[in-house]
């Protein structure tokens, strides 16, 4: 009976009745697993369905593990060997990720201590895959009873379920946002290597919350420092915006509501000559890379949508000779990237992220607020591991 | 005496000086060809480049050609047997993609007439590799004389010599605009396989010329036609907004000038299933193959950036039972993907396109003005040959 | 003066002569670990030394771990959901695969007890990520001392060293045999779905040992079972070749020395139509996943090497019409593949292991005879993954 | 009526019924094209039947063409620029490779002139994409005509129909010999790489025809030039044994049968370090590219099936260290290759090419004979673009 709510195929007529209809008990059904749908067999068809765990070509990372399972961690290949790497470098950023570090964020209370399980030595890389393991410490089953019923909405519940027959729930899916430890862990060593090997780093704050809008030339980006950013709660690197940004999800969250907004995400002292000329852009590749984190919704670099109001003798980003003899850009409204390759200045690219969706009205009242700003643990060190990449495929020359 | 003016390295102090000491006579050397940068020699080390000019896995597609050689084409690998298949199919998207169609665009005089070579026996594909060749015949060196100069500010010059050492003059890097008709050609392809297979249609338009933004609600995506695409030369389906570009265009053209803008690009009776959970989202794909055109600053779907405006109560997108006893979603912010996943609604994107930079003041005055608008004769075609190899990995099960 | 010992470069003149000068105390210096080259840190230029640990296109297999660390296991990415799966089928082929199950093989006591940590739920694959990892328990670092000094010939230990810059010792590199252990058990998988798909089995016994060479003709690949490959510790199906086998073993065991052989391995009820006419071949990839095993030295199919004896006129593989109406072949010399497309007859390939170079005389006398007939222990098990990915990306039609 | 003749389904009974009632006018019936079967359209169900013909990871090759179209060629992606390069350097290759040169091979009279369409400029590489094309001169379609009625005997024809439902005839499917066209001038350009880059050089030759074995120890590998290979029609460096092949072949040539045979395929001055530790073993990926062409039917490299009636000790490839401090092994029964990656002795393979089936009995009697011979046409040209890619992967550090 308990299989015959949480089975509703994806076109059913009663998803919504069958919610209605929610046995109180419903908890007391094998609580700490995943619901499979009981979808009749698929015929003898063998089918595709590439769960698309694996990013990269030369640093590549295969991440795995659910929230509900024993936990979740990822597998490099392809890191260089002798580079100085421990749990500690990769703690950093995974304690950053962590959810429920303040009033504004998810009140989980995860330790995410990860473990390095192979391809180091004597605390340096050996050249063979790197598995970095994160326990699970907190899968607190109960909170999703009402999910094992209904679809959430603007969740991958019902598109999972479709394509896999599979039902996500108790945050088990790989849609949890749990799912960016691994690229936490991997971004944690690709920050190394490129910190070593070209001084480039890669920032990310937030510069919009709902309507609070930080403006672009408050934040100088040739300065910016990672202690700016970590400097106050919404990692907004200016403090009164901060405050500002603070106070505006504080205001929605007490009628347990949620909000979106913006990261910017820079590149300093990017090598020139990442990317290739036609469809493996830099520009191409960095918004796959933005766009394949949970919850995004838009992606630009540059002068991105805002440029499209100017006309092209206003847009035009002039070279100029620096007193170094380079060449330069006068404006960089070109964020870095010109014809698809990068020409040493700052790539800047911001990335929309929606007001997440599981809130504390409608569906599924037991669920704590996920507040949006979680997206500031993971981007700045999910995007270096597909830099680190680019770099890889394009630079090693 | 030429090539030592043609040559400049990036970091050159005299990029710039050169130009001033321009002689007359430099359009008499080699005008034809590319001009290579004279530095030394590398050093005996392999050097990878790869110009990453093959797309998709299973439905591949590899492009060559430049403007100043014979022509252009593309090898099309992994199209099933069977299709129906002539010249004629990919001329029409050919010829839409052509520019010097009308006043606002670029005056060159193109013909773009292709050719199958293999691939297709009696009007049927063979399910062996489709070569489509098109030959180049407007190839007007004398009006790149100046470019073999200096660097053409936000273009792909400096950064493809410093990349490759060589400079991409006279329109004929594989970052020209020509670099298209592969895509095209492909993509023609694409969409019959797309329509024959689910009835699944890509359409383009212009949202937003310059400051003329085209109010989304004027458009509905559910009977938008191509007809009505192609009524008018900015191909904006609502003429009053269509009257409106075309003035934008021509007030600033008429001075020399150029506008950039947003193409809309919708994707109806899109399958169920496509996309998967982690790193190969949908929408991380969609915005790759659009971030991989030419002139592109930006990528957005659903909701986009302006749904960061919203909170996550106004954001939802509440599912709901059709008529039809289907699950459907009632606000589309989603865009049609939920958890990187296509959940069958109409999936909706907007590309920005900035202004093109190729204007008539500054450093190139003999190039005539190359108006954005040129972005819809190949936005609408490109996206398939892409939108068909995720297809194939995730749906034909 | 440890590290002094065990670092030597590739080309130095002394690797032997600090052979010569081992101090017996060596094992005192960080006996657990592998030890790093100390050559200087090379130049700031990016190195792409990827580790070549991730096999597959749909059915992805990505492996990690070395002897000398905790553990040893896999991430299998794209298996399909609803799959039922425990550990106790993997078991079963990891135990197939652990030597010191009998006199001729390396008398280890490994256990290799898999555990299942994502991916499968209520015994059902959910088509997530499966992590499956094999804590190590045996380490004997002690055994492996010597090698921290000297290249073992015809190991991959100075390749190694050249390459990476570090040792591989102590069993403890990528080039373990003990890395099979991943492979083992993502073909578990693999065999699942293609026994469940189609009825496919592939089998692998040994058909040579030294100069013991079984008769092709006294094995009936259609009735071959895997009771009678198990029924003999040298998993020879023909009991008095076994006896034979087993014989031409002890004689070489007790002397301290080893064999070679040839696994003839087959593929029953092989679905028509897989693999492609060019660069994709079958024979190209099952050659690949062949002779990506340890110790193999040669592969053939069909009529193999012996077919060069043949004329064109006695080699032909006629096709005839069978009973049941199906299109067969008289002799099966294609060994079921044709044009590098499956033909529906059972594939047999023959792959050539070259006697274990780890042999108890010369340099490594401290080392046990690591008997070759190991490779049973896992040949049968590791083609499969190759295989069902073929399978999904040539079938799945 | 003629299509009811070519388009038998794969599990007719009546497939050579159809042969006996062979109409005389059959070749009326549009002699130039290929057959389509006429099987019922296939379900709406999308079918992913790649054709394979792209290969490497960074100096990527797309192939194209049938013998029975316009011509076939390739593209050649990610060929670094500024390489010397014009259709001379392909066409002694592509003359080497064209059946027809002397009374042992195939007596067509192909010329296979290349043209280079894009990728060079002023004799120099851009790093573009290189097309090259080669067109058809020789159809002569009036020879297949009976080959559009059975199916050939150990031919691509019954496999390439069943998979696409496309019939090969008339030399035209992409099994034709004429698609190692694109191989070899892709080969070319890989050789150039190479020789620049490290002095590489990869040789084949004849090394058995039918029963006449070429001793291993007649050629010295250290000094072998090409113009040895070259100096009889057989390309077996040893004219002794030269002889003894051509007399060999001419005996069965000339009651209408074919012979097959062995090359041997040596790498000189190979780098160190090419290859991974695990499933991209150098050996893995010489395997898999030696597989792919076509008539192959085994591969061995180092002491190969031989070394399996060795014993251990008398295997090992000891280590010394030469005259020059480097570090050398004895016997180099490792063939180059240990744990998969390259130690800088010469790799050498064995490849066996089966006696080909398009015999001038049995069912083709209009076909000449196509002597097997052929093989050396192509072999020491193809391999190379593999390598390249290997090339590229393992040693740009």
């Amino acid at each position: 009976m308990a299989s015959s709510l949480s089975t509703k195929p994806f076109s059913s007529t009663d998803a919504l009745s069958a919610f209605a209809s929610l046995n109180p008990d419903l908890r007391s059904f094998s609580p700490g697993y995943l619901r499979l749908s009981l979808r009749p067999r698929l015929p003898k068809r063998l089918q595709i369905r590439a769960a698309g765990s694996i990013y990269g070509n030369h640093f590549r990372v295969s991440t795995y593990g659910e929230s509900h399972g024993g936990g979740v961690g990822c597998i490099i290949d392809g890191c260089p060997p002798h580079l100085p790497l421990s749990e500690a470098d990769m703690q950093l950023d995974l304690d950053r990720r962590r959810p429920g570090q303040s009033r504004i964020t998810t009140p989980r209370k995860e330790t995410d201590t990860c473990k390095i399980f192979s391809g180091v030595s004597e605390g340096l890389t050996t050249g063979t895959p790197i598995h970095v393991f994160v326990p699970n410490t907190d899968q607190r089953g109960h909170d999703y009873t009402e999910m094992a019923v209904a679809y959430r909405p603007s969740h991958a519940d019902a598109t999972y379920d479709m394509k896999y027959g599979v039902r996500s729930v108790q945050g088990g899916g790989r849609s949890s946002a749990r799912e960016t430890i691994g690229r936490v862990a991997s971004g944690a060593v690709a920050k190394k290597i490129l910190k070593d090997f070209s001084g480039t780093e890669i920032l990310a704050y937030v510069s919009q919350v709902y309507n609070i809008v930080l403006p672009e030339d408050l934040i100088d980006h040739d300065t910016l420092t990672l202690d700016q950013i970590e400097s106050n709660i919404v990692r907004c690197p200016d403090p009164e915006y901060a405050e500002k940004m603070i106070s505006a999800i504080d205001a929605v969250r007490v009628r347990g509501d949620s909000v979106g907004g913006v990261v910017t995400c820079i590149v300093r002292n990017c090598p020139r000559g990442l990317g290739s000329p036609v469809f493996d852009k830099l520009e191409a590749e960095l918004a796959k890379a933005a766009m394949s984190l949970p919850a995004t919704k838009g992606f630009q670099f540059g002068s991105g949508f805002a440029g499209t109001f100017l006309t092209g003798s206003e847009h035009n980003d002039e070279f100029y000779i620096d007193e170094h003899g380079n060449t330069r850009t006068r404006t960089n409204r070109s964020g870095g990237i010109q014809g698809g390759i990068s020409n040493g200045e700052i790539i800047n690219m911001r990335i929309a992220f929606k007001p997440t969706s599981t809130i504390g009205v409608s569906l599924i009242s037991s669920l704590s607020v996920f507040i949006t700003i979680s997206f500031t643990h993971h981007t700045d060190t999910s995007h270096p591991d597909m830099f680190t990449d680019i770099f890889h495929s394009a630079y090693s020359c």
